[in-house]
């Protein structure tokens, strides 16, 4: 790997630094507990996120305006709540839960790693969360980011190239000084098409048992490796 | 004060958190020591900061097209050089000279208290330096940001609202909740201006010797400290 080309790493962070899934479920199952409320709390949050996708491509098709993540999450949640037949829910709960994104847990290897990473890189989230969301999540999970590139600075989604290219204009570096990191084969495509250089590891674990999709790498990205602690140790850092 | 209304602090940065005159003075005298190179260089780093404002204001008037800093200061530096009649710069040595202000030192008191500060609020920098400049110069100086507010990120510079609320948006704040914190009376009042809390302390070495401007409150501002150590012990962090 062209290792000392690189001078900043954008990491995707639902999935690839975060487990949203486990986090979210664990949240939830606490919350309708204390509240007695009883619900499929894991099929709340596939579903949750399984509208994910779909509600980001009508922004990045144009058929709605722009909206970042925390308004598109709590669009999605209402509906979930009526469908789940969830009664009772204030609007601060409703918000609390939806906060829920803000909360979510890194995994174990990720502190570590990006701690050894940001010593000789910069090290930013490039995601598609906006970045008053990623800036409370770095904060509660004591993600040492640099910098903090959210959808809502560039008002495009990825895989939009708004978003790889703006992250590298605002970081003064061509795309080849910069690398994607992401378990995601997809995100790493769009960033690869636009010349950056790429990272994979596989979280086999992030949609839950029976997980099919990225479980390993799909293409020759630059560096894949076992998770953020051992792209630290492939990047000499 | 408002103080637990308060959720993020946003903060002026040349002046306010880093010494730029004593850091650009030292690191030229050292560079022109190393080189052979004699010069005035309190005064070419004087005329450098006192192009600052006009070349800003351009850009705020549209008399040209949006460039950060780093672009505005270059453009600065090559006119200085032949003003002064330094010779024998080559391109890495005027791209060396121009990134001093990626490497400017800050207070003493900065990282210790933006260290406070961070425990309990969300802490970023909202300064008309590019976010690459406030990137660089952030791990070099160990100031811990949460997220960094360059005006590349709202192609507008300050005093201009864009900035302000830009900012706001981005941290999902009403301006009531974001308190801004400036050695500059001019700052704070644009910010006021636009529904911010304000937060003033002086920096009366900032200009060097027989300073005459900021050197006390001009207004009644929220907080009036003496410095971020003081700032974070007025505000409880």
């Amino acid at each position: 790997m062209r290792g000392d080309i690189i001078k900043a790493l954008v990491f995707d962070v639902f999935g690839t630094i975060v487990d949203w899934r486990s986090s979210l479920i664990a949240e939830l199952s606490a919350f309708g507990a204390a509240r007695g409320l009883a619900a499929d709390w894991p099929a709340l949050v596939d579903a949750w996120r399984g509208a994910y996708a779909p509600s980001l491509d009508r922004v990045r098709r144009g058929a709605r305006a722009w909206a970042p993540l925390d308004v598109l999450h709590r669009e999605t949640l209402d509906r979930l709540v009526q469908e789940f037949g969830i009664a009772g829910l204030d609007e601060a709960a409703l918000r609390h839960i939806n906060r829920g994104w803000h909360r979510l847990r890194p995994w174990p290897d990720a502190v570590g790693g990006l701690g050894r990473l940001k010593r000789r890189f910069v090290i930013a989230p490039l995601s598609n969360g906006n970045l008053a969301l990623l800036t409370a999540m770095a904060k509660q999970a004591g993600l040492p980011w640099d910098a903090i590139f959210g959808a809502d600075l560039f008002r495009h989604y990825k895989p939009d190239p708004e978003t790889y290219l703006g992250a590298c204009a605002l970081l003064d570096l061509p795309p080849q000084e910069v690398m994607m990191v992401a378990a995601h084969n997809a995100d790493l495509a769009a960033a690869r098409a636009l010349g950056l250089a790429t990272a994979f590891f596989p979280r086999p674990g992030e949609y839950g048992p029976g997980q099919v999709r990225d479980l390993t790498a799909e293409a020759a990205w630059d560096v894949v490796a076992q998770d953020v602690e051992d792209l630290a140790a492939r990047l000499g850092a």
